[in-house]
């Protein structure tokens, strides 16, 4: 296929993207909360509209697939021949709740268009991902009847619950998922440039809890005899860093390897704006971390510790002298590079319950793990990426590094062992706020990188 | 005065003592709870109504005296001549919340007798302390028309809210209260043998916090580059002690001496039931404390230092990986001998303060302090106490030490400079709880114990 088959494909999509909008309402009346158990039977109707759109559409293979949580919805078109690459396309149609409601101008699953702004929940975050991919689709065939490339869509209902089911459903459905590359759809840019995600942390969530006494005590009657719940969570908090913030748990570090010159570019290049990004979203004038390192490597190449909350005993306002039955934190490890999120998880369970004691006890739970992942930043898919943005906003996207964690990419490529990319299909604000929109100006364009970036892939 | 004296008088309260119980109910019918603002004219009205009484029965001086906090109660009768001892009889009229109220057979404030019980809040705790020296100033008068002894009553009207204004109060009315003892009247027993408070422990409460950034942050994008508060908890919580205990504020100990001969006889003397009590009260097989002390020592003539809650970040269900904007914990020191409260509190702000950094500043709030104090257990002032329950109970009373702490006696003792005896009037459980009563055949033998204490105290 050439320029005329792309030229073509993209007069499709330009002589339609009103259609295009109005159809995308359609979806985002579908209020598909994955993580409120509330919307059950709203998450599978979503994935059933999906289903039928691709059966539509002339998708192959077009189903719902159950996994032990939310279902995906996997679909594909194998006939570019045996040359051709095949990309597996990624989404979720699942979205945030919407809390707080009072806040939204309009409801959230209403969508309306006010000042070119489509102001609906998941307009950006991922239903874009999902319905502009169908689109490119729609578009292509309509004016070729074939693609330049073999697409798998895989489209997930649980990423905003951190994807709990995904890794054992990838594993069973490894031969179906298979491609040459992941390219993960999820989100988009807020301004002007177009984004890749270049990196992701890892991730182990625990909960550490230690019980005391049947029931808080009285600190005159029982202080001085019974060992106190949290003086023990102070003492394993404490026991977690050293002085400087480097991790004490034995073996931690043994997987963090040094982060490859590519990402070691992006790294200098975002420090500036990233350093200028922290001041304004914490309020802080001085920062905190390892000696040895840049902010953003502490912020994204170097793995973290983190208690995300403490609690025991009296919280109210003034005193009340007790001593507490329990206490306990949660915490929240970034991991990078080779660092298995299952050894650390082991490592910090036996470094925690090393702390147990003939007066006290020590229950760790580890609640949830992932793996980090860097996606491709340069060589040939890399480049059909930057392509596509090139072509279609006129900028050349910036990486950035993420310190967060999207389990779904590391599970990707460490269970199917391909390579991943990133490319938001959306643009807007407020994802996981009030008021989430998507800037229609930017609808057309989008459509029309999803397009490029098929014909990319192909040369 | 001799025994004819005495015997009159109880005869008095002896042929009263269904007239008592009846007028007593009179008294806690009034909801005096101290600590909540909503009965600030109820507690008026009972410090009035004991006034009324006071002027009734022929004390002297009676008058409601303000305080910064509740008013406190003042009436004398000095005409026992110059070479009789003068007693300050302590008592508090303010009574503890109802709550859980559904709990309560019958309404707090609503007297009602049932199996030789009396019921209701404040029976035991302390109104008892309040009516049953009155009715013994009764007895004494209705049948000599004199006192063996000068008395002094000072009733106080916030014991339950930790008498958070009465050391200026009694700074400010030293002479007014001048005595040769003060006898603290606060609750009873609730078997068959008398108890006497032989000591408490001091206490200093403080509340620590440690902001941070305006808002709790995502701990993938801060996490490595943000001070977290809840780490600085964990550290300083962690320094408070050594691995055996033993407190490390500088200081700490710089004023406990080891206790006295007679004070360590009772701690031998409890040890074995302390520890009952305790594995009863706590559902615990192991003790916990600093070696080289038993169990007892730890608990009655040791300080502590007990963080009573911590609190920070997310702490409901499942994980929530934020980086949070404060963490705090309070504490409660429990303090021995010579400690001074105000030294204390300077030393652990001192301590905490000093783990301020450029990254993150603490906030040390001293909320509340107090003397410990060990009162009389032997010589002629105790051994008054304990003729007078032998005589009226048939029972020597047991000495205890306290864990915890009850400011307004180390206040009287240290502001007054004198020695503090300790002989509670009431009879009965349920203190601090729904249904608290007064066993009913206590209650005259009490009026007696107070009858002879009196005429004890002049021989």
């Amino acid at each position: 296929m050439n320029e005329h088959h792309l030229e073509a494909s993209l007069i499709y999509a330009h002589t339609h993207t009103d259609a295009f909008i109005e159809h995308y309402k359609e979806l985002l009346r579908i209020p598909s909360i994955g993580a409120d158990p509330a919307y059950r039977d709203d998450v599978r109707r979503a994935a059933e509209w999906i289903v039928a759109e691709m059966q539509r559409l002339g998708i192959e293979n077009a189903q719902v697939l159950d996994t032990q949580g939310q279902p995906a919805v996997y679909g594909d078109w194998l006939h570019a021949g045996a040359d051709a690459p095949t990309a597996l396309l990624y989404a979720h149609y699942d979205v945030q709740p919407v809390d707080p409601l009072d806040l939204w101008v309009t409801p959230p699953f209403e969508p309306e268009i006010r000042d070119g702004r489509l102001f609906a929940r998941g307009a950006i975050d991922d239903k874009s991902g999902v319905f502009v991919h169908l689109k490119a689709f729609e578009s292509i065939m309509a004016a070729n009847g074939a693609l330049p490339i073999n697409i798998k869509f895989i489209f997930e209902g649980e990423e905003e619950s951190g994807s709990p089911t995904m890794e054992p459903f990838i594993e069973a459905h490894k031969e179906l998922l298979a491609a040459d590359v992941a390219v993960i759809s999820d989100g988009g840019s807020s301004d002007e440039t177009p984004r890749m995600m270049a990196s992701v942390r890892g991730i182990v969530t625990a909960e550490v809890k230690v019980p005391g006494p049947v029931r808080d005590l009285h600190s005159g009657s029982f202080g001085g005899v019974v060992h106190n719940p949290t003086h023990m969570v102070g003492k394993i908090i404490s026991a977690l860093h050293d002085d400087e913030g480097r991790i004490r748990i034995p073996g931690f570090y043994d997987d963090v390897v040094p982060v490859s010159e590519a990402q070691q570019a992006l790294i200098k290049e975002n420090e500036e704006d990233a350093i200028a990004k922290g001041h304004e979203e914490t309020g802080l004038e001085t920062f905190w971390g390892v000696p040895g390192f840049t902010y953003y490597e502490r912020a994204t190449a170097q793995p973290t510790c983190d208690v995300n909350g403490i609690s025991g005993g009296y919280q109210g306002k003034g005193a009340k002298t007790v001593l507490p039955a329990e206490a306990s934190f949660k915490v929240s490890m970034r991991l990078v590079d080779n660092q298995d999120p299952n050894d650390i998880a082991e490592k910090f369970t036996a470094f925690v319950n090393n702390f147990a004691c003939d007066t006290l006890k020590i229950d760790v739970n580890i609640l949830s793990s992932s793996w980090s992942a860097e996606t491709l930043v340069s060589g040939p898919i890399a480049q059909a990426v930057i392509d596509a943005y090139a072509a279609t906003w006129g900028k050349t996207p910036k990486m950035e590094r993420a310190g967060g964690s999207v389990p779904i990419i590391g599970m990707l490529q460490h269970v199917l062992d391909i390579p991943v990319t990133s490319m938001g299909l959306g643009h807007g604000t407020n994802v996981h706020s009030p008021n989430e929109y998507y800037d229609l100006a930017y609808f057309g364009p989008n459509v029309d990188t999803a397009i490029h970036f098929l014909f990319n892939m192909a040369k």
